[in-house]
This record gives structure tokens, sequence and C-alpha cells, in this order.
């Protein structure tokens, strides 16, 4: 066992703080990384705070992580020491359902293992990337292209694969009309990807303050949907909305945005049922449809992505101390646009 | 103008009666078709009595209709004295939106002309097929195959397409897995095309009442969804679920019964708003769509795929003074599993 420095919560209502948590010994096919940057996750609130059912303590979030391969198993073939590393939301999954073998281990049917708060093999529960290291099996370990800067790479392990996966899937490209709902850590990295994709992109966002961003990301068109006239002037008008926001949103008017065939795609969870009018499905055929993050041939592909268009997060790095002050702050969407602990600093 | 007879309703409240009504002189695009029979469908009982909007009275519904092309215009080319002609839901549409443009009047961006109760290019209320002649223009008038008896033919307008079509776009075929929920006038033509087309077919029914049935028009099984244990059978089991049910369903509880990349598409409109949590959508990527009959072409190679499968409606023919009790026996799902007129009781 290798005890390491962490910065775990401890209840679901105490601030975050400084503790030590365990990793398993080094198995045949697992990897060693130490942490350089793991990103803030707004599932990392939700999860620590028990908002999505009772959790463990203490509890390490943080499913961002890149850092440096230090040390791999004696069976360990796609990695080496040095190595650029990164894990995102899922460190394993069965391997042998449809799902797995489609490559789509996301969806695993017998159930993944999440990279905190999670189950392992062993019986364990994973702990994430606030913490100096991690040890991972090979296979769901992701090589960080040197094209992308460390501290911005995080990020794209769950904001990027999340709005990366749906934007590919459903085609944006060229000659494709695209609307990303919010722009937050998951939409300022929507915006990015469909515009490299090629796609006429706009951004649908519930005031115009964050305008100029969306326009440097590079978004074609910036509307706030606090404003009527928005669902008036873009109806009908695209091909594929990716909603990013997890708060309800008005699925009618939403719908009625969309062009014939278009989707509309969840990515986020809303507390609340969806509520919406099947004729607004039937009329255009439209769908509605959701999609979690990636799986991890899939996410391999977006970082490559992102090395070969220049793409990376656009992050605020911060010292583990002002975690518990930067978790205010997200729930405040008052962050451009992903808080990035440099692990450095727990040390 | 042609004066022809009729059984229309003359309020939303009162049984519908015989009248006449008129139709327009033939332009010189126009078809005259002598109707044999009209198929009842639940839409026409709506509509009649007012619960999708008020409604301009007598008003003739139905849009189920075939019979032989009697006179055409000087311009048409497409059809000729003698033919059997069919018309379904939609007798004009734009023809310039993209929607038309690709053949699929049904989702004319300007708006269809419903065969009934909707407004004609003449300001005229249309008048549908409970009546002796129709006048459609030449681009909305279906031809009839021989191999398919007339009688069994009518509802195949508006109950076939209307599951034809979804089958066909979300690729119902070999090696697939289609549910058809309801076995009523959609559904038990949803089951033959869907058995036509080599998927492996399940009948999602309230109870097992109708299973006999079900497996005589294809079914490979039939299941009640009564039945809480049924949902736990055929979790992750569908690529397709084509719902023919206007009632409110328990939207999670189906979406949960789909593989991943599933999509349940809709075609009937409930009066209550659809709730679904967002996570039955994520998990497994899955999509809900909706489904409005067919375009103009498609209409007609369903028609041909019908003669070329020996297909075609479950029919219980009666006479116009029946309709009023037909009315009542639909209501209560009592019919298999369309009713039709027999327009010649109407002379």
């Amino acid at each position: 066992m290798l005890t390491v420095n962490a910065f775990a919560a401890v209840s679901a209502t105490e601030p975050l703080q400084a503790t030590t948590i365990e990793r398993r010994d080094l198995g045949p096919r697992d990897v060693l990384i130490e942490i350089a940057y793991a990103g803030i996750c707004h599932s990392d609130i939700h999860t620590v705070r028990g908002d999505w059912g009772p959790q463990t303590y203490p509890l390490a979030p943080g499913h961002e992580i890149v850092g440096i391969v230090t040390e791999v198993g004696s069976e360990v073939t796609r990695h080496a020491v040095g190595d650029r590393a990164g894990v995102g939301c899922l460190v394993n999954s069965c391997g042998e359902c449809t799902s797995c073998r489609a490559g789509m281990e996301q969806y695993c049917l017998v159930g993944i293992t999440p990279t905190y708060a999670g189950v392992d093999a062993d019986g364990t529960i994973t702990q994430g990337g606030y913490s100096t290291h991690i040890v991972v099996t090979e296979d769901f370990v992701l090589r960080i292209p040197k094209g992308i800067p460390f501290e911005t790479a995080a990020p794209l392990l769950c904001a990027g694969i999340t709005t990366y996966s749906p934007l590919h899937h459903w085609g944006a490209g060229p000659g494709k009309s695209v609307a990303i709902v919010g722009l937050g850590g998951l939409g300022h990295m929507g915006v990015k990807f469909a515009h490299a994709m090629g796609a006429e992109v706009t951004v649908l966002s519930q005031s115009l303050k964050k305008r100029e961003d969306g326009l440097r990301l590079g978004a074609d068109h910036y509307y706030a949907t606090s404003d009527p006239d928005t669902f008036a002037a873009l109806a009908g008008k695209f091909d594929l909305i990716v909603n990013t926001v997890s708060a309800s949103v008005d699925m009618n008017a939403y719908l009625g945005l969309l062009k014939l065939d278009g989707t509309m795609v969840n990515v986020g969870v809303p507390a609340e049922p969806l509520s919406l009018n099947a004729f607004n499905l039937i009329l255009g055929r439209r769908s509605l449809a959701g999609s979690g993050i990636g799986g991890i041939g899939e996410t391999q592909e977006m970082l490559d992505f992102c090395a070969e268009h220049g793409i990376s997060s656009d992050v605020e790095v911060i010292g583990v101390q002002q975690v518990n002050e930067a978790y205010e702050r997200v729930l405040a969407s008052d962050v451009r646009y992903r808080f990035v602990i440099d692990v450095a600093t727990m040390r």
C-alpha cells in the first residue's frame, strides 16, 4: 500500500481538508501516476455533499486528472515511465459486455468503476484526483499529447469528452448548425469543439454577459435565453443542440429550435424530470437524447483532436487551500471556465 | 361545384348524420375519385368532437380513403380514369420548403393542408372521406396496387404509413429487436411491417388478451405491460420501440427497455406532457423521438411494400349507418383492428 497526500471531504457538510489516503500496490497491469493537476467538476461537489446519495468518507473527489507515469506493472505495454498521462471519469469496466467490446466502456452494462466514490474490484472505495498519486489499470490511462499544456489538459478528461462525444456522434461539422446551451465548463469546450469540427456554432446562454468570451471561443452567434424573442428568432434553426445545463429548462421551447430530424442532447442531469409535449417531437421528427462522457478510445481521439487543433480548456489554476472557496464559486457559476488544482501544492 | 353525399358531424356533440357537401370543380391538375371505402381513425373522433379545437360544421372526417379515379384534369399525368387511388392525411403542402423538397411533405414548414378540417387554397374547409367523392390535386393521390384488397387498403393511408415510416427510418430489419407498444389500429400494422422487414418483434400490450392475434400478425413475443416483471425481463432489450398508444405511459420504464443507442418513437400524442428522467437518456445514449405519418413518396413506397409482402390491414367493414356506434367501440378499443366504411352504403 502507498499512503499519499490528498484533499478530501470528511463528511457531507464539512469543508474539504488535507488528509492521507491509500493507493493499492501496483499490479502487473497497473500504472502509477504522479498527479500534476486535477480539475474541479460540478459533480465533485454534488458527490461529496451527498446530493446523489450517501458516501463513505474520507472521500477525495476529482476525475479530471493529468500527471506523469512514475512506475508501471510488469505486464504494462501501453505506458512507460515518464509518459504524460490522463485519467477521466472511469477507471474500470467489465470489458466483456457489448458496450465495452464496442469501445463504449462508459455504457458498460455491468457498471463502470467511477474514478472516485465507486467500489473497486478489491472492494475498496475509489479515490479521485485531489491527491498526489493514483494507481490505474493501464487500459483506462490516456496519453496526453505533448502539444497540450498540462494544466489546461485536465478538464478535457470530463468536460472535454462529455461535449466532444455527442458533437462527434451526432455529426457536428461543415453545413451543420449547432447550438450549445450554457457557457460553463462543459459549454466552453462544446463551443471550441463544434467550431473546430466546422459547424456553425450558436451559444444559448441565460444572458449576454459572456458574449465576448463566447465569440472568442469560436461561436458564430450568441443569444440570451432570457429574451423570449430568441426562441422566435431561432425557431427551426439547429441540426443539433447540446444542452450542458443541469438546471431545468423549457424543453418544448428548445425542441422548437430544431430543424427536421434535429436532435437535442442532454449531457446534464437536472434534479427534476424533463417534461415535454410529444407533439414537439412528432413535428419535424425530432429527437431528445442523452449522452454520457465517452469511451476510452474516443477520449484518446478527443485528446489527439485537441492537440491537432490547438484546443484545450480555459482554466483558473488554484492551490489546494483554495478548493473550498472554488466550490462556492463553481456553485455561483463564477469561473471562466474550469478550476484546476495545482497538485504540487499538496505535496 | 359538385354536390355529393356525405356522413358528417353537424356539431361537436351530436351524432354524425347523412348530409351533402360540395367538392370543387376539377382544376387542370385535379383528380376526381369515387370513394369506395374510408377507414375510421381515432383522430376523426377527436376532431369532430372538438377535442383538438373548435371546428366548422358540417364536417365530414376521414383520411383513409380508397376509390376509383373517375375524372382527371387536363394537365394530370400521374393518374388516369379507372385507376385505383388512395388519399391519406394530407391533400396539399407548400411544395417549396426544405421538407417538401426532401419529399417529407408531412413536415411542410408552411403547414400541410389536412384532408379534412383544414383550410384549402381557396379558403374553404377541407372535407374528408366519409363521402362519395373527393377532388384532390394529383401529387397527393396515391396508387393502390392491384394486389391489395380495396377494403383492407384504406387504413394503410394513415395507420399504415404512421407505423411504416418510423420503422423504416430507424432501420427495423434483420438483427434488430423492435417493440410495438399497443395493439390497436396502428399497432397491428406496426407488427406486420416490423415482421416483414425482418426484425424480431415484441408486442407490449396492457394485457395478454390479444396475444394470439399478436403472434398471428407476426410478433415473436408478447408481453403484458400491466405485469411489472415485464419491465425487468425486457430491460435493455430493444433497438427500437414504436409507441402507438396515445394514453400516457411511464416513459422511464419504457426507456429502460432500450439497448445502447436505442430509440423510442412516439407516434401518438398523449394529452399530458411526457415526463422522464434525463438520466434514462444519458444511460445508454438513448433517444426519445417522434414521427408523424409519412411523405407522399414514402406512402407510395409503403403501399408497394404491402403489395409485395401480401400485407394489408385487418378490418371490420361497416355500413355508414353504423358509424356512430363504431365511434363508441373505437373509444372502447373494441375493434380488430380498424373500422372501414363501405361507401356504397352512402349513395
